[in-house]
């Protein structure tokens, strides 16, 4: 047990690769930049037990520790306040180490159902069910919360791409980032993976929660791709109010989010946006 | 056992909802169409074998029966040739009929090991590696194909994208694409999922062979987003040798297609595009 809250990032998030770059005129051999994915091995480990795995996700290194924890939280698998501590794997073989992280949690671990079997993958989320009865995961309706001028909606997406660092190295990261109700940008997270994106955000507030660091309340939720079922099925689990997107809803996303009492926007680009469900949570004359 | 092997479709791919459309100056109602995201269930029997579950994935209706068999097969589950039939389940309660599928083979079906959890979501594809130990399937390493005048990957995105059909409506899907050696479209899919788009298209072949239909050689496969080790692990047992997409290659997309013969050409749009490995596959004197 134990380990810091906040990883180091041994691997790197940039991998750098010599290509070919071909033109209608030329082709010219020159360095190129690619965001790294390597797997992931999730294992969790209650008080005196040995941690077992959970899931293998393929991620971009980089926030691992909260990446962790988020999925434990966002699958439904651990609360929040069960989070004692998060480290890599000191026993694994060297080339895994920083590749396997174990959340220990201040509470026992009890694995899932044998039909249930949690492996996720970078853009996966219904990963542990086995059987179609077992996809819906029972998520708590989200309460009213303070009216949202329509414009902050529209703000959003220029905030989080401001914030993606390894997508201008790269141009090939999803992105996630939670805001507060006024617009204000909390965290913002990237990953090949737009689950593990969500995940990690989800994830820095249960290990500043864990760590006693107080937490600034933001229950918007923007993404940079689409909506699936399983983006608002881990928003539900992790209270978000609102889901904003830069791309479409699935339909089934929205019909679980107008379940949840979840707010989805979709096509949120060019100061324009459309609202599946749940409008009565914006202002819609601001 | 049984049942056709062209599947109808009793789902449809495009969902019609009410939603209320934003701009800076007002906000109307309007009808909207978004692509329907709805579990498969996937299943496989041999000959006088119950059948069992291997997987659940959350895709757009449409081409099941194919996305069944290219899942097996993609995954290194089943061999092309081993697929006799694939069905809806009959004895599935009724709101869930259509949604499980049930591949009848050849040959005793074998579940993967208990220890590698088959379990895919929509852009899952590490599903079923229940330690990082597992990740890599065992892929051969692709031969040599004739040279490919530079210019016809240039073409493929434009020729994916005219094969888009429920994309045109929702403007939220994922396409992929098998073509020839000269840029002829053989096959186009969509799915809410890149993977399942994937396996789609790698089924419309396996169930064309089951059938005894003839099968024109086609190994370029392009994808409409970024590309994964998992794309590159399926295109590897369906045996294509180019990989084209119109986003980003991951490091280990790279790696593992330069490891397996595979050529990977990323960001293929506006007539340039940047290859990533095997570039000798292509004539870039053409």
């Amino acid at each position: 047990m134990g380990g810091p809250l906040v990883s180091t990032v041994p691997l790197r998030p940039v991998t750098e690769v010599r290509a070919v770059k071909v033109r209608p005129d030329r082709a010219v051999e020159l360095p190129e930049r690619l965001a790294t994915e390597e797997p992931l091995e999730i294992r969790a480990a209650g008080p005196a037990q040995p941690s077992e795995p959970v899931a293998v996700t393929m991620r971009t290194p980089g926030a691992d520790f909260e990446l962790a924890s988020g999925f434990l939280v966002s699958e439904g698998l651990a609360s929040a306040g069960d989070v004692a501590a998060v480290g890599y794997c000191e026993s694994a073989a060297p080339e895994h180490r920083f590749n396997t992280v174990t959340v220990s949690l201040r509470v026992p671990w009890v694995p899932p159902d044998v039909g249930r079997a949690f492996v996720a993958t970078s853009s996966c989320g219904v990963c542990g069910k086995a059987g179609i009865d077992q996809v819906e995961l029972a998520c708590p309706v989200v309460g009213p919360t303070p009216p949202i001028p329509a414009s902050v909606l529209a703000d959003l997406p220029d905030k989080l791409r401001s914030a993606q660092r390894v997508f201008d190295r790269t141009g090939g990261l999803h992105a996630a980032g939670r805001f507060a109700g006024d617009g204000t940008l909390l965290c913002a997270r990237e990953d090949v993976g737009r689950h593990n994106a969500v995940d990690k955000v989800i994830g820095e507030r249960v290990l500043a929660t864990a760590a006693g660091r107080p937490v600034e309340d933001g229950w918007i939720l923007m993404v940079s791709g689409r909506v699936s079922f399983e983006i608002v099925q881990k928003a539900a689990m992790a209270r978000f109010a609102v889901i904003a997107a830069v791309s479409a809803p699935s339909s089934l996303a929205v019909a679980a989010a107008d379940r949840l009492g979840i707010t989805v926007a979709g096509f949120v680009r060019g100061r324009t946006y459309t609202v599946y469900s749940h409008p009565e949570r914006l202002d819609l004359s601001a």
